[in-house]
């Protein structure tokens, strides 16, 4: 049996590029349809009624594609959104946060869990409940990074710039005493190395990307929902803006570090849509 | 006579909100509408063509309320979209570039004319080729410089990150032996301390925000629009998202630095909208 479907994500614009790669690397035989809502993007200082609207939007243009299953692979549209896409989807939803919970759970021998984000997804509180739910005993500590986002899209992801950054974000945290940092956001990982170099190498980084291509995985294997056949993976591209920043930029996410798998060499054939316009699918 | 409808102005948020504080020192007896299109800021990320369509919804917004004057307080905007405003607007459109431009071509001795904005706003060469109509002999030497909006939206104008980034983005333009540097984005004159410490004493900084409100005195008094009567003036704030969070970081823009004249103390109401399904102002 099987199913070959594509697997939906989205994300506010580039960042769910890293959580793409993941899926990729995994689950090569898959096919994908991506959409970055890049005439919108960032959804981290927006209001949760503003970020569940378009996330509503983005979802109904890629239900209405045949996805097999929706991924939402940005931080804040899952911290605020899950709930309400979950009630939407016919079809199962998996968001960033409770795979990244559970791997920092997984990683803490102290319980001391510091969480980095974005204002929206600091503000939701949504990893805190997340992790005092898989694991009553944790100290939470957490603090939103605005400037992260920014840097790493104009490419000072490790220059001194970066680093006063981060050690002016995350000295607080340190003195916390923390001993895994959630990297909860999708453009953080990018600047992986310099916020090692702040939080030093008692502190475990990490990345909710790796974990939620697991859980992926799980949920497509229980539901019986797995592509058996085995015709090349087919990889589409939708963007809300024109496509040439996300061209440009997009390299950077989903080739940067590891390789990123079967048949991905780089962002070729991107496509324009308007999902605000798409009436894209109708629930029954 | 004169007229007493509103003077409308937009901007991509906040950054606006320092052209607004220069129109009400100077016509403090005009009413004012401003919106801020929060929900789809920043615009200097976007393509023109997005950039247009918002700026479009937004002046059908403003000009759906009757105003007599529609300002475009946003650098990106203005460069982008002035003409398809102009084309649609049954009332004077000004942007922000042709002042900024004339100002500069006054300060500048040398004809060395340095040019910073937003991506969008640089890779349109609107300043240029507004310069170089002013006044062809002048060189000019542009540079986008991405990271200044975020740094003053995090209230980091002159800590050590933004100081290097300006080094960063600057030392270039410097080099050209500039003598005047137009600060072609909304957010830049709350770096100016920082800016002005890189470029040193020989470099005129400009700000085109008190030029334009020069230029909206001067259209108002030809077209016999000025307001007559003396009732107080009233002053409407709109935002197309949540407005806590333009509340919160607004009076940085609109109080900091100089008093911002009469009846102006602080924003208080500001009133949520949604520009897009606005049907707004029919062209006849």
């Amino acid at each position: 049996m099987g199913n070959n479907a594509p697997i939906g994500v989205f994300d506010s614009g580039l960042g769910g590029l890293t959580v793409l790669k993941e899926i990729i690397a995994r689950l090569p035989e898959e096919d994908t349809i991506y959409l970055g809502d890049t005439a919108r993007v960032p959804y981290g200082i927006r209001s949760p009624e503003v970020v569940t609207r378009y996330s509503l939007e983005n979802a109904r243009f890629l239900l209405g594609r045949g996805i097999k299953l929706l991924v939402i692979a940005c931080n804040t549209a899952s911290a605020i959104s899950l709930p309400a896409l979950k009630l939407e989807s016919p079809v199962p939803v998996i968001g960033v946060i409770e795979p990244g919970a559970r791997a920092a759970v997984q990683a803490s021998k102290t319980g001391r869990i510091g969480v980095i984000g974005t204002e929206t997804t600091i503000k939701s509180g949504a990893y805190r409940i997340v992790l005092e739910r898989l694991a009553p005993s944790v100290k939470v500590f957490s603090r939103s990074c605005p400037l992260f986002v920014p840097l790493a899209e104009e490419g000072w992801a490790d220059n001194e710039i970066a680093l006063l950054a981060a050690r002016n974000y995350l000295t607080g945290l340190n003195e916390e005493g923390i001993d895994t940092l959630l990297l909860g956001c999708t453009h953080y990982p990018l600047l992986k190395e310099t916020i090692a170099r702040v939080m030093g190498d008692g502190v475990t980084l990490i990345d909710s990307a790796r974990e939620t291509a697991r859980e992926i995985q799980e949920t497509l294997a229980e539901g019986a929902l797995s592509n058996m056949t085995d015709a090349s993976p087919r990889r589409q591209f939708y963007v809300t803006d024109a496509p040439e920043r996300f061209k440009a930029l997009g390299g950077r996410f989903l080739l940067g570090g590891q390789p990123a798998g079967r048949g991905l060499s780089s962002i070729k054939d991107v496509k324009l849509t308007e999902v605000w316009n798409e009436a894209g699918w109708q629930k029954k």
